[in-house]
């Protein structure tokens, strides 16, 4: 439905272009936006601005920082010895998010191998990852990458580049989540799980 | 979670004020923000000053429009005969996407009354619709308010007093949507849908 004011189906036709949004919630949020008398709409157009120019990844790890090199990168109390290697920024948050305190240092690849979307290496953080391994005393990589096809050839191609520097490589386990009931687990899940089962003592 | 990089966050922050949306979203829409390689932001920004600087309230029904008066008010196919009064602007679209070719004009009275939110008659735009009985040839008006008390409310007052200039009121029917079944809908919809039955010839 075009409302023919240019502005407004201007307005709603951006806002439908975000993930989540549909043309209902965009109409919903330009109507808002219109009758508020707050200044939203000018201070959301600045903060859109503001994200573009001020916000670029880490030299170091690719992570979003807003200086040279990130916080995290940057935190003397986390260990340089053991990097925890993510497909996006927004990992390393859900990973800082636990419970366990684990200070890791991070390595953005920015993506995983997909050679059907011309993903290759090249398109990949794999090289930087590799100048760290050379430069920095890391000891233990920690693949933190999804669960699937690509996830799995991804993390099949660091092993053995990383191995390949002597230091030691671990995925993190992928299985029944906490609270799950084994009815509700798909079954290449629960598979994984039965084949990674852990001795108890 | 703050990511303590302060135009991200800002961006976050005013995401989280829009309706419909949380952090998590708002967050989602941030890092699909910055990965992205299209012109986006700035498009979005842009957009967010043109629609605050062009769209404004037609001068006759309060509509939105960019010029003085309305594409609707305009439209010569319509007539002047039937005013429908609607709450927003958004009503109209509602009205005009329905199959029915009514081909009415609006008027938009920018709320209902609602005295324990301190909206009398003089925060809406009930003299306007005054004027525009006494200046236009107009024989009927439609209250297409919500079915609440406080639309309730503003409907009997608009009809005494817009029936002391000697012209028809009629209201929105409220019953049992199309394809609604009695097990679904409430009793006080149920019991509307009897008093306003309709007799079959």
């Amino acid at each position: 439905m075009a409302y023919k004011i240019a502005a407004l189906d201007k307005l709603i036709a951006e806002l439908s272009r975000l993930p989540g949004l549909g043309e209902k919630s965009a109409q919903r949020i330009t109507f808002f936006l219109l009758k508020t008398k707050t200044n939203l709409c000018e201070d959301l157009s600045q903060a859109l601005l503001d994200v573009k120019a001020q916000v670029h990844n880490c030299t170091r790890c690719f992570n979003y920082t807003d200086s040279d090199v990130c916080a995290i990168c940057k935190d003397a109390n986390r260990s340089d010895e053991v990097v925890c290697v993510v497909e996006e920024p927004s990992d390393i948050i859900r990973i800082e998010e636990t419970s366990g305190g684990f200070k890791l240092k991070y390595h953005v690849l920015q993506g995983v191998l997909s050679p059907l979307d011309g993903i290759g290496p090249d398109q990949l953080r794999i090289k930087e990852l590799i100048e760290r391994l050379k430069e920095e005393p890391i000891k233990e990589v920690v693949l933190a990458l999804r669960a699937d096809i690509e996830g799995d050839a991804t993390c099949v191609y660091l092993t053995k580049l990383i191995r390949s520097y002597n230091i030691k490589v671990t995925r993190i386990a992928h299985g029944v989540p906490i609270g799950g009931h084994l009815d509700y687990i798909d079954a290449r899940t629960l598979g994984r799980a039965i084949e990674n089962r852990i001795e108890l003592k």
